[in-house]
């Protein structure tokens, strides 16, 4: 009937704000995406709307109970990583968080199928190990990031040897500016109000520690295989421009756009194609514009400073990095730590942590608990 | 000897600013370019040095005195089409002024030699004729200019199609800020100062009124195929985002460097690769860097609306503009009339021409001839 060939596409962790959001594109370019598959954690009600609204084929829930609430229909319940392999599925939006990502991942890149990946922790815990994968399967694993679909985009006809630089924007979060005094009396209410980006509740705390850009660092890292010398970081308030790339040449290369995580989304979900959506935000040219860059402080972000040392360590740091700082962001909106005690518990943890070298998956799991453990019970020197 | 194949390029206009920025690099990549050919109007005594220096096996001259100051050498003295045309060139940098470049690079192309365009002149008045000539011979015209070379550079790995909108970057030149009154008192010794360009006279001059701008819009056009009411001019006043590009989806391209016209001169020569080059500057991101854009002011850069206006009706319109804004600058810089009166030179040579449409080479030229006896005659009324 003339219909376009819809891309099938699942996505694991659905009833996060990157997963609402990736349906949220689905949903504008209903002719153009196909959602064949839907895997949520724990969010029941929302997974159910989800599941009437697109009708998918296969769906995972991962919580014990609530499974009953979910609407009856034409689906197969089965688990995330069979739903990453299924033949169904084209493609895999890794939109999870924490370390439920993983094994979902290895299941897709195995099955040969390419993963749009925003769950942070799966480069940082298991780059060596998802990267050589993704190379014996010939997979891309396809950024939905902002910053690292900018550096995408801005290599877009380039070539990848002739990149001499990696600059990484960073909002900064809501206290770029502060004090280390007023950084130690930081509330959870205010560490929770984000300025240019709206998220989730550890990833915004991640962006005022910048825990979250220092994560950012090891998956650029992974993701373009540049050294950890040749990436920076830069203070960028505003967040209209999301990443840059120096060439040898000394060429810099911007990509720019009101920050609104539904066009990386798009572009990772359409790629190679560029596609019109009239509610995708553009920038008001008409009005001044202004776009300023410094470097961090030094000493002013230690979780920045610990996250890229942990990246290059290398080995099972990065994943007690991750555990770590997951559980200290808990105890901090618990009320049970200051804000920059979150860097002290990281810290800590890595010192105290026996590292192994290319690790298997089960050690970088055998890593992540017992950091978990360790942290839990983390007191103030 | 395991050396690397030369590219044999051949420069027309090679004593003038971007002539001599073109053999500067050529200097340092030596072990990529040879210089076959050079070409030059009137100062013997440069040209007679790049000649010792470079040993070009084609020179031509084209001033009649002066001619026996050139050294004794192994080259043969010819006109620069013939140049432009030869077996011994493979790429031809067309960096003559004014209406010069035209007939070269005409011959360039029906030879099938690629051109790297610096001579505004030459799309700006024959543009449908050499963009017409280019894509019969499959040829690709390369962009010089700092602005067309930065969408140039975003373009790459994109679609055409998927451009929804160029904006130029403009400094402003050293008046950006000024009033209508303040303008019209200004000196030729305040308009020659650029404040962050070092560049010929008359591209100075026309930098400050933003005619300059103006015809690169025009360029813009026939470069990359966009309409004119998808280009726009943002004044950006320290020149180290040289354009962006927008597409369809809302992402921006922007291309950043210090302002060097090295950089853009070493793309096209060297393109598709990008080359090291430690002579060329970086942007030094251990600063703050702020970069500010916004819109031209309407009314107060009368010559950036004039010549829009004559690139959108076409025809014999920008042959008129480009011709009268030569007379009219030599008018300015020679103390006849004021600063703001080259817009009024350049406004009513455009009123009083009798337009041909889709012209002939014979037909611009005419309009050339007709519009300097029009403006040399100018008296404000």
């Amino acid at each position: 009937m003339g219909d376009r060939i819809k891309r099938r596409i699942a996505i694991l962790g659905s009833t996060g704000s990157i997963g609402q959001q990736t349906l949220e594109v689905a949903r504008n370019l209903a002719d153009r995406f196909e959602v064949v598959g839907l895997g949520a954690g724990k969010n029941v009600s929302l997974l159910s709307s989800q599941v009437e609204e697109f009708h998918p084929k296969l769906v995972s829930f991962q919580a014990g109970e609530g499974l009953s609430e979910l609407p009856h229909g034409n689906y197969r319940l089965i688990p995330m990583e069979e739903i990453a392999s299924h033949p169904e599925v084209e493609l895999v939006v890794v939109a999870t968080s924490g370390k439920a990502g993983l094994i979902p991942t290895l299941a897709a890149l195995r099955a040969g199928k390419p993963i749009a990946l925003a769950n942070k922790e799966v480069l940082v815990m298991a780059g060596e190990i998802i990267m050589a994968e993704a190379k014996r399967h010939k997979i891309q694993i396809l950024p939905l990031d902002s910053e690292h679909s900018a550096i995408w985009q801005c290599l877009q006809g380039e070539e990848r040897g002739k990149v001499s630089r990696l600059l990484l924007t960073a909002s900064g979060g809501p206290f770029w500016h502060y004090s280390l005094e007023q950084l130690a009396a930081v509330t959870p209410e205010e560490a929770l109000k984000h300025p240019t980006w709206r998220m989730g509740k550890k990833v915004t705390i991640d962006s005022a520690t910048l825990m979250n850009k220092g994560m950012e660092v090891i998956e650029a890292h992974w993701l373009f295989d540049i050294p950890f010398d040749h990436i920076d970081v830069m203070i960028h308030p505003t967040s209209v421009v999301h990443s840059l790339v120096e060439f040898v040449d000394g060429s810099v290369k911007a990509q720019l756009s009101p920050p609104d995580m539904r066009l990386p989304i798009q572009y990772a979900l359409s790629y190679p194609e560029r596609v019109s959506n009239w509610q995708l935000p553009k920038i008001d040219w008409s009005k001044f514009v202004s776009l300023s860059f410094e470097r961090p402080e030094p000493g002013r972000f230690p979780c920045l400073e610990i996250a890229i040392e942990a990246g290059r360590k290398g080995g099972t740091y990065p994943a007690v990095l991750c555990a770590a700082d997951e559980v200290a962001v808990e105890l901090f909106l618990s009320g049970y730590i200051g804000f920059l005690e979150i860097a002290e518990v990281v810290r800590e943890a890595l010192e105290k942590h026996q590292p192994t070298n290319h690790p298997t998956l089960e050690e970088i799991l055998a890593a992540d608990q017992w950091t978990r453990e360790y942290a839990k019970n983390w007191r103030p020197s």
